[in-house]
C-alpha cells in the first residue's frame, strides 16, 4: 500500500501588538530577549520543531508596536483558531497576537507591504509617572506650525542616510515618505504620524528628534532642509524609543490595523482588529 | 549681644503622582523600595539632616496614585518653587511631586482628609500588552447594569471586616461609603469610583474583586449583601492592584485633584492641579 501523502504546512498570519520596554528590539539575536525569539520560541514548543516567524518591520530596542505583521507556518490538524487561543495563552503579558488567519502560501509580510505606519507620540511637560514610559515629555512646548511646516518638506523621494543610524544594508538609503503629519490628541499630546514605503535604522527616532528642535527654536528650518540634503554637518539627535509605535502596515487589500494608539487614544470595545481597515 | 532666633521650620504640603508597579507600597519599610522611603530619602539629601513625610493615606503595594497628598517640614531659606524643582530633579521617574505649597503648621494629610476618592479601571477582553499595567483586562465582560445595582448597596455606613485583609488596627473596621459609581470611559473601559471617609488594608481590591463576581454571573447578589452583612463564607478574591488608584483627598477646602487617570481618561493640556477643585 503507498504511502499516505503528508498533509502540506499552512501558512499563517497575525497582527501583533507588544510593549517594547523589555525587549531587546523585533529581531532575534543570541541571548538577549527579543520579540522574534520570544514568539519562535512559544511556537516551537507548540509545533514541535523549529519556527521561523518573519515580520514586516525589525523595530528597535524599546519601539513598541500595535501593528506589527507576522507570518510562519504550520502543520494540520492545527487551525487558527486554536493556534490564536494556545499561542496567547503561551505569551508573556507584554505580546499579544491578534486576527491570527491563514495567510496563502506565498504572503510575505516584508516584501508584500507597501507602506509601513509609525506614530510618536510627545506629551506635555510634566506629563506624570503613570504616562512617562509612553509618551515623550518635553520641557518645552514646540511650536505646533513650526513642527507642521518642517515635516511637510519630508513628503517626496530621498536619501535618508543623515537622519538614520551609520551602516545601512543593501537596498540603499532612500525612502519615499508619502504622509508626515502632526496632530493633537484628545489627551492633549502632539502625534507625529508617518507613512513611507520602508524606514531606516532609527530613522523615525532622528526625524522626531530634529523637528522636535526645530520647533522649540533650537534648529531653524533651513538647517532642517539641509539635513534632508545631507548639506548640514550639526548630526541630529534621536528621540528616545519609548514613545514610539509602528501602528501598521499596508497590503493589497489595505492597512493591517487603523491608526492610534490604544493606551493613548480612544478605542471603542472590543477587538478592533475585526474593524474595516481605512486609509490613514 | 543675643543670638539671632532660629527661624522656624515651614510646613510643605504637595499632590503626589506614582506609577506603584515598582514600589512595595506607601509606607517606609526597612530594605523594600517605597515610595515614602524613596521621598523622604531625597529630600534628606536636600534638606541634610533627618525629614518625615506624612500622607493622607498608605497605598498598597502595586497600587498607583495620582492624588496622593503629603506634608513635611523644612527650614528656610528654601521655598517652595525651590524645593518642588530640586524634589522633582531628583525623584524617580515613577513619582511626581505637583503643586508643592506652604500648608499652614497644623496641616496634616490624614488626620484633617474628610474623604478619600479610588477609581478602579476594569478594561475590555483583550486589552493588549499596552494597557496591561494600567487596567484589569478582564475574560468575561461583566453586565454594567448588576455592576451597578449591586454597588449601590455599598452606600452607608458600615463595618467591612469581610472585605478587607484580616487584621485591622486602633479604629475598628467601620467605613462610611459615600458614593460607588461605574461609568463608561472614553477607551472602552469600566471605572469604579468609591468616595469614603477612610479605606481598609485592600477593600478597595476585595470590593471589586466580588462586583465583577457578581457581574458575571458568577456571585449573586445575596450573596454580596450577606457579604456586606458579614453574613457571608465565601470569602472575596481581591482585584488586581494594577488597575487601582488613588485619585484624590476631599480637605475642608475641597478636593486636591480632579477625578479621572491621565493615562485612561483626556485631561486637557498643562498641569492640572492647578484647575479649579470640583466635587465628585
Amino acid at each position: 500500500m503507498a504511502p499516505v501523502p503528508a498533509k502540506p504546512a499552512v501558512r499563517y498570519r497575525a497582527t501583533v501588538e507588544y510593549d517594547g520596554a523589555a525587549f531587546s528590539g523585533y529581531q532575534v539575536q543570541p541571548s538577549v530577549r527579543t520579540v522574534q525569539g520570544t514568539i519562535e520560541s512559544q511556537l516551537e514548543r507548540m509545533l514541535n520543531g523549529q519556527v521561523r516567524v518573519h515580520a514586516a518591520g525589525r523595530t528597535d530596542a524599546g519601539v513598541h508596536a500595535v501593528g506589527q505583521e507576522i507570518v510562519f507556518d504550520a502543520l494540520p490538524p492545527w487551525n487558527a483558531a486554536d493556534l490564536s487561543r494556545a499561542l496567547n495563552s503561551l505569551l508573556p503579558d507584554d505580546i499579544l497576537v491578534r486576527n491570527l488567519r491563514p495567510s496563502g502560501p506565498a504572503f510575505h509580510p516584508r516584501f508584500d507591504a507597501t507602506g509601513r505606519r509609525y506614530e510618536y507620540y510627545v506629551g506635555p511637560p510634566s506629563t506624570g509617572p503613570l504616562r512617562a514610559a509612553r509618551v515623550w515629555a518635553l520641557a518645552e512646548v514646540p511650536d505646533f506650525g513650526r513642527l507642521k511646516n518642517a515635516s511637510a518638506l519630508l513628503i517626496g523621494r530621498r536619501s535618508f542616510a543623515a537622519l538614520s543610524k551609520a551602516g545601512q544594508p543593501e537596498l540603499g538609503t532612500e525612502c519615499t515618505v508619502e504622509l508626515a503629519s502632526w496632530t493633537r490628541t484628545c489627551l492633549g499630546d502632539l502625534r507625529f504620524t508617518i507613512v513611507a514605503d520602508r524606514f531606516l535604522h532609527r530613522m523615525v527616532r532622528y526625524v522626531v528628534g530634529t523637528l522636535v528642535e526645530v520647533g522649540i527654536g533650537r534648529r531653524d528650518v533651513a538647517e532642517w532642509s539641509d539635513l534632508l540634503c545631507e548639506q548640514e554637518a550639526r548630526p541630529p539627535e534621536p528621540a528616545p524609543a519609548c514613545a514610539l509605535y509602528l501602528t501598521g502596515v499596508r497590503y493589497a487589500e489595505g492597512w493591517n490595523r487603523n491608526p492610534g494608539v490604544p493606551c493613548l487614544w480612544p478605542m471603542p470595545d472590543g477587538d478592533h482588529s475585526d474593524r474595516p481597515n481605512h486609509e490613514v
